[in-house]
């Protein structure tokens, strides 16, 4: 369904973005465009007023000729997403909040619940405590039944999302003792801006330690998955530019059967719309790959267990820019409202490519 | 909409592929699989029976639990796609015409008129010559009428279909002395069979001068847009999987001012569903580029005069196995069916990739 | 300093390369043609008998005109360098001792000390059993003083490579209580045969959990350093051709400083003339990267304190057909004729690539 | 050849290198540090004044312990390469050549020979007009006797040097009517400072018509090979680091047998250190491909007749960075000293890679 033939019968919902020029905003923008619920009524962008959106997303050239608003002509609307950096939203979440009867905020400003976590991950304290306890963490396959009484939602790391997705049914289940989480990422996690190490002939066919220890995302596995066991989280740079791929060792408390982290991981995503298991005996795709992900909303997730050891190694594939951003934004937008989750999402995803 | 969940109401056609274990083949399911106005009955593939369909094409898990069944098999049904290797097609076309409505051949076997062509370009003797004038050259932008009458829609070649699309209005004007076409191209264009050349050690970041003369497609070019210029054609391998871009150095009989070359494309191209005109002064996709396309049927079409000299740069870009292909051949089926012509060819490609 | 240019007052040994058409024979012969105190003699392929040898190794073109002989035509020699497919040369070990005065091989086949070993890990009965304690593990960094006593050198795992020099430092000290080798490799470690899983279009940019349990060269790990800790090891392809890089998460016994994390590494590597210790605090290159390397014998060492545990994270980068394989097989050869260990290894790897 | 190994009985020139930190600096920095006749005495740097070398360089970890010093405090010098931007070195020419016996500038400053030129191509005014006389092009393969009287050399256009040789020999024949040289080049070429085309997301993977018109290095092409035929130029940005692909389109006054053009070409590079012709039958590398000239010096040369027309393709590949700018920039030093043209210019590239 392409945008301007959608069934007028439905009533749309009017949506706005804010912040909409970097890659998460355009990515978010393009799912609106396409989904047969909601209206995109505005996009604003600071440096880029007046500019069509196309001008800094190319591929909607010809979709859609909007073009960005200042940020402080933001009309009343149902549904506001926030898309800017983090700190941002922090500040006038208030002033956001009279806007809009609902917010979907992609950046970090309200993962995490607790306001001493943001001097010790960000690094700076944040303006606005009291508004972390109303927002819910948005990541539907942990958080559904939130969501659905909630008006906001926060967005998830990436890292995060593909590590938690991996190891939440181990840890539910209280098996974990220690988690080693190595996390291979895409250039676009770091955003639409060059640096000196987003310079091509510098990041092509990198394999960087990003971050070997210190990774902010590690905080909201810990909140997500409690303290039950003891995590270690590094972050490589791969060549790549949209994926992540997690690759999560877990050491077990009591040796497990194969069959029985069938029945876990069944028992925790059977019923999920974009998680699949993802374990084969031959072939080439025999475990979870970014690469097959590119556009598209699923996590995949494999797992194999090491016979010499206690130990499982857990594995989670996903597009950082769809379910680990903006896809899982527009999926929480669709628990939120009681709309099919899989509204505006069903992109399955390119082979070969 | 995604598969399954598809209004009740619309009557569909039944579908079938015919060798649908390959690149093209996948595509072309992945499309039908998301169209809403076909089923699809039965995918074909003699080496893979019994296998899910997702088990050569992973990006399908999930989406559908279809198996491959043996091409003897094969059902009456209202279109048949053929996607097998060139030269198979032509051996059992009647065969094949009598168990389908129509057939959308995405081979080279009914791309050219001329029996005797078969002979030059491909080295065999054409089976069925009589077919040969039957099938329609599958591109709508050159023959949407044609196709509205026929039954039987022949595939295009990509490379050609980037040139031709380049070029068509300067051809057609009547305009062009001698095109020097220059194409680029990616990987996925050689199918899905592994070669010492397709090894990735061997293969990647080449810049290869894969037919620097004799390529095949340059037939489709001249039959199509007439022998009233001069046609040199080559093509390099260069470090992508999904993507052509055609350079063609168009030399003209007269000067053209760019307000008239604006004029003929927007002459040519304005009404066209799929072709947009991508020529910008500033910015980092100021001209079609290949990259942005990936999953789009869009053809990206911009061009650039040269001020010292007569010539013209026409350049065209597509994702091989969209307009280059499986999606042209949908196009094609939505054409002869009377359908919206953008149906199930909506994705708009992403960005980054 | 170039073939043929070389000192005449140098007496060269005579060394012949067995199986020469592979991606690590290609490499021998490239850095035998350059090294000051040797003379290739002989090439065998038997795939490729009369065929020049830059055929298969393009980069050799104009450097030498050697034709590849038969395997059955070898002659004496002084040096004989073994690169052929593991299996082959512990079948004819003893034939060819009667031939060289002295063996390095390259394959897996003298790796590991105990014959049931092979059984595990190979699960072939090593033919040769004899043999294996003839042959020095071929890593000057941890048997130079054998290797200067020896006329047997076997080769080494790339992947092992990397990672045991990454912890080497910390499993002598008896600090290490478990470790979690997580190794990122690229594309020619798997050798210059095409499969469907190299096919351009499926390898490119993958994120593939190649073994994420079971991989061989942890057998090398655990024999080099002993069983005092716990190894857990998976190896996952990335997109790039030559290069491994091992990120070791090391739980040591007790916290350790970094100052005395640096002592126990300059004090290891120090005097190395092919590690080198990367640790910066700003820049791009930070840490160890295989991008560096191509080309170049080095293996880069850094590692990071987790200030939240006892972790400490290893890092090493190497070219897998360099100091994997090709690289550290001249150096061997270097330290067991008592030359220069440098000789012919100069290439200091290029920036950028 | 390692340094501080080199031969004590040879003296040895003292070299320095104005504006080291860029790439084409740094790789003349490389090339010296392991070339047989010369010392490196300073390496300036504005901005990095006190830095390592390698840690704008980080190849050179461990080769070298020397640090940038400002350009003001230049010495005295027997060899002076000047690797600033464009327009740096004509403003203070006269300067630097009362510091150093010779002088060769890797800029475009003294490219041309006709200072309107510059006006044109670079608008800017050249202001050092009567310096442009003193430089010789620096290509040894067009201006070898010339570079052994002169104490001046020039740098080449890496697009420029690959054209030029590839079509060479039939512009000097005659022979030309028409060239469309369609060129393909990698990242490398923009230099070390990043920008919104150069970030990573957006550069991976492009086929970007760069310059489909007006590129500024045709104007050498013509300077070097006069105006007797039509030249078109176009550039194209591919997925690559290092390389350049010229695909030259030739047309010619008459028909030309394949027999005779290897004669011509053998005659002008059969005795040429660093040109190869490549033109192969079978096998992967049949034609010229710069993936394989990574850090070589060599330029591959090919070409093939189009059966169908007057076309003749020329192909010649080099790396940009190399025979496109330090590589010939030191081959000229070499030449200019009565030196082996070879010398520090020996590694032959890798394969694979």
């Amino acid at each position: 369904m392409s945008p301007g033939e959608q069934n007028p019968a439905v009533e749309r919902k009017k949506v706005s973005i804010l912040g909409g020029s970097g890659y998460v905003g355009g990515e978010v923008l393009r799912l609106l465009l396409f989904h047969p619920r909601v209206e995109v009524a505005q996009v604003t962008s600071a440096s880029q007023v007046g500019h069509y959106v196309h001008a800094s997303h190319p591929n909607l050239r010809s979709i859609t000729s909007l073009q960005y608003c200042h940020p402080a002509e933001l009309n009343p609307c149902d549904i506001l997403f926030l898309c800017q950096s983090h700190g941002e939203a922090a500040k006038k979440i208030g002033e956001y909040a009279d806007k809009a009867g609902s917010i979907i905020d992609c950046s970090a400003d309200f993962r995490l619940r607790r306001p001493e976590e943001y001097r010790t991950w960000y690094e700076w304290d944040h303006p606005s405590p009291s508004w972390l306890d109303r927002f819910v963490y948005g990541l539907p396959e942990r958080h559904r039944a939130e969501l659905r009484q909630s008006r906001y939602a926060s967005g998830v790391g990436c890292n995060a999302t593909a590590t938690l997705l991996a190891i939440a049914p181990l840890a539910d289940a209280g098996l974990l003792e220690r988690v080693v989480a190595d996390v291979k990422a895409g250039s676009s996690e770091a955003g639409a801006r060059p640096t000196e190490g987003s310079h091509h002939p510098e990041r092509s066919h990198c394999v960087r330690s990003f971050m070997p220890t210190g990774h902010r995302h590690q905080a909201e596995v810990i909140q997500e998955l409690g303290g039950g066991f003891d995590l270690s989280f590094s972050v490589t740079s791969v060549e790549l530019v949209r994926g992540v791929l997690a690759t999560a060792h877990c050491f077990l408390k009591e040796p497990i059967a194969e069959r029985d982290l069938w029945k876990l991981y069944r028992q925790a995503y059977g019923q999920e719309p974009f998680v699949r298991l993802v374990k084969q005996k031959t072939g080439i795709f025999r475990y979870p790959e970014p690469k097959l992900l590119a556009g598209s909303n699923f996590c995949d997730i494999g797992f194999e267990v090491d016979p010499q050891s206690k130990r499982v190694v857990a594995l989670a594939a996903i597009d950082n820019l769809m379910k680990g951003a903006a896809g899982s934004a527009v999926q929480c937008m669709n628990v939120m409202n009681g709309w099919d989750e899989k509204d505006g999402l069903t992109f399955p995803g390119l082979h070969p490519i």
